[in-house]
């Protein structure tokens, strides 16, 4: 094996396919790169737990001498191949024990691991793929993944559950204590249920940061294939029943109160400074409980009360309301931030209920989108 | 107490307040911020067992309704200035219980301590300054500071070392593997012998982060006051006697390599991706060492060598080269990499000898700095 390519090209791809590189692995093998060079394209993949990477350069920087196998330590690689300076470098294997990496006066030698151990990725056979803009996968994921559970006490609530059921695909994330919810119109395409992990979606997005043109989607039993430019991406589904989440979402609210979505976001901000911090549980984050109060006078005030510290209080000038009597709700400001932080729209919508019902945020620009939070008790 | 202030002109003292307030402290009152309100000016007060600082207030936007004392929860107090948007922030004590803050249409109540209960802070007087550019005293704690040892082990070499005498300021800084020393021609001021907590100066250069203008040095027998716009920046100094440094830097070498300081630091940082890492305790960071080698035909080569990963090197290519005979030296890059940040030379010059004599780094810009790295024996 022996080629010159593109520092830049090459670096571009392992940035992709560092997403599936594992920090530690029980299979040390693959702590490596697989690259394989044919007669005149170069593969490379990386695979963990949950994520199979492959990409292939076919550029017109590639220049290869003779074609070859190996596997090259991942992180070692990669921080290299980042820091050199050099327009182009060189890679060759010496004895089938190293590999040479030269650019302009620098040369490095990293002892490689035997192919044949690296275990074969199955990936999904590219048929019928579902089409979709990058830029809609990477909308969906922000607007959705950041409301899946953190621990592992329901497994299947770490993962995004996509659904399509009649040219509607229902995108639903929830921890149990919030839930986000995003619909998208799909013609022509099969039903399937599926949960995908949020830390894939998390490497996923990553992947796709600079590209922003269609992507195509593999559907197996228990795995997704991405497809985009040259990189295919390919992660494990979870597996059981994703939970029914169509009856949470209440039909109906007594009030509505449209803010500015930033004016909104900086009073949460402010106010949960002095909101008391509680543990759930070692693996959730803390997080603080504030209270709206809606007045019989209209007045809209965010507040909190912290016993050592003290209280803070603001007032918000809604853009509109539509009530029927008072209330007074209590939540986490961190579920609230969140929520608000998933949207693009100017305005939003705060669609509430008096007492431990849930309510739910809505905006102006994404119509399909909902983000429901599980007021608390407040005594 | 009762007043009203620009929050910017407030924030901008707290930041450099925040630089004396303690994250814990043993004394629970000094986690507060201690504010004293005259009939013109506003105090406030922070300390923590190595350092305190006092700025004053009398800035045009400062309108004082009553005057007063309090100590407010110090984190809090600036966590919330920093958050709010308003143009004006309003204090005021209600029933000597509680501050507070009425910004915008926002209401904070901090509960306070009694300032009777905060200890009196003995401020050097402020008689026979030595006067320095601000920009001058930032550039010796830059030069210096990062070389002090991080351990306890020594104390004495957790502070750097000031010391005037005949008209010349020597600053020193030493962990015992390096050592940085600067010099300073100062006239008229009587000579001076103090080791300054390295903590304390990197809080210091921040505090001094937008200022340029001269500042006066205030000595005691165990304390330092630094003096500059309305901030008085006090810290103890440490206790024992420095180390004679004066006989460690070699009078001459018999090599020597100029070096663009940029070439030879993305180099360094390149070869040293390969070089094994090692904790030496664990209050040190991990380092990890790398070779120069200068052959009898003047080449001059970086490398490494790592038994499980692989080797690395880099040829460098000197401006100039000076030299009776070949060298091979070892030594840690961090120690070279933090050694070469410290310039502000575009070229430098290292100055060695073979084996394990210290080399000593020089720039063509900043011919008062030295800093010098002992080499560790290669085997």
């Amino acid at each position: 094996m022996n080629f010159t390519i593109d520092r830049e090209v090459l670096l571009e791809n392992l940035n992709v396919i560092s997403r599936g590189l594992p920090a530690k692995s029980p299979m040390p093998i693959l702590t490596g790169i697989k690259m394989e060079v044919t007669a005149s394209d170069l593969y490379m993949t990386s695979s963990n737990s949950d994520i199979s990477v492959e990409t292939f350069i076919s550029d017109a920087s590639l220049q290869i001498d003779s074609p070859g196998k190996t596997v090259v330590p991942g992180r070692f690689f990669i921080d290299i191949i980042r820091k050199i300076n050099s327009k182009k470098v060189s890679l060759s294997l010496v004895d089938d024990k190293i590999l040479l990496i030269k650019a302009d006066r620098g040369e490095y030698k990293l002892h490689i691991m035997d192919p044949l151990d690296y275990p074969n990725i199955d990936f999904v056979t590219l048929e019928n793929p579902l089409e979709l803009p990058a830029e809609c996968i990477k909308t969906l994921i922000k607007q959705t993944s950041f409301a899946t559970a953190q621990s592992e006490k329901k497994p299947i609530l770490t993962g995004v559950h996509l659904s399509l059921n009649e040219n509607k695909l229902n995108v639903t994330a929830t921890d149990s204590f919030r839930l986000s919810q995003t619909v998208l119109e799909i013609e022509n395409y099969r039903p399937f249920n599926i949960t995908i992990p949020n830390k894939s979606l998390d490497e996923l997005a990553r992947a796709m940061d600079n590209y922003n043109e269609n992507v195509s989607l593999y559907f197996s039993v228990n795995k997704l294939l991405v497809k985009f430019k040259n990189v295919l991406f390919q992660t494990r589904l979870l597996d059981g029943n994703y939970p029914d989440t169509s009856r949470i979402i209440p039909p109906s609210f007594p009030i509505r109160l449209k803010f500015n979505k930033d004016e909104l976001l900086d009073a949460v901000e402010r106010v949960s400074l002095l909101s008391p911090r509680e543990k759930m549980t070692a693996s959730e984050l803390s997080y603080s409980i504030i209270k709206l109060t809606v007045t019989e006078e209209r007045n809209v005030i965010l507040s909190t009360t912290n016993a050592s510290v003290g209280d803070a209080q603001e007032e918000l000038l809604p853009i509109d309301t539509q009530m029927n009597g008072p209330i007074m709700i209590g939540f986490s400001s961190r579920y609230l931030v969140e929520a608000l932080r998933s949207f693009d729209s100017v305005e939003i919508t705060l669609n509430c209920s008096e007492g431990i019902r849930p309510f739910v945020l809505t905006g102006e620009k994404e119509p399909n989108l909902t983000q429901l939070i599980l007021p608390v008790r407040m005594d």
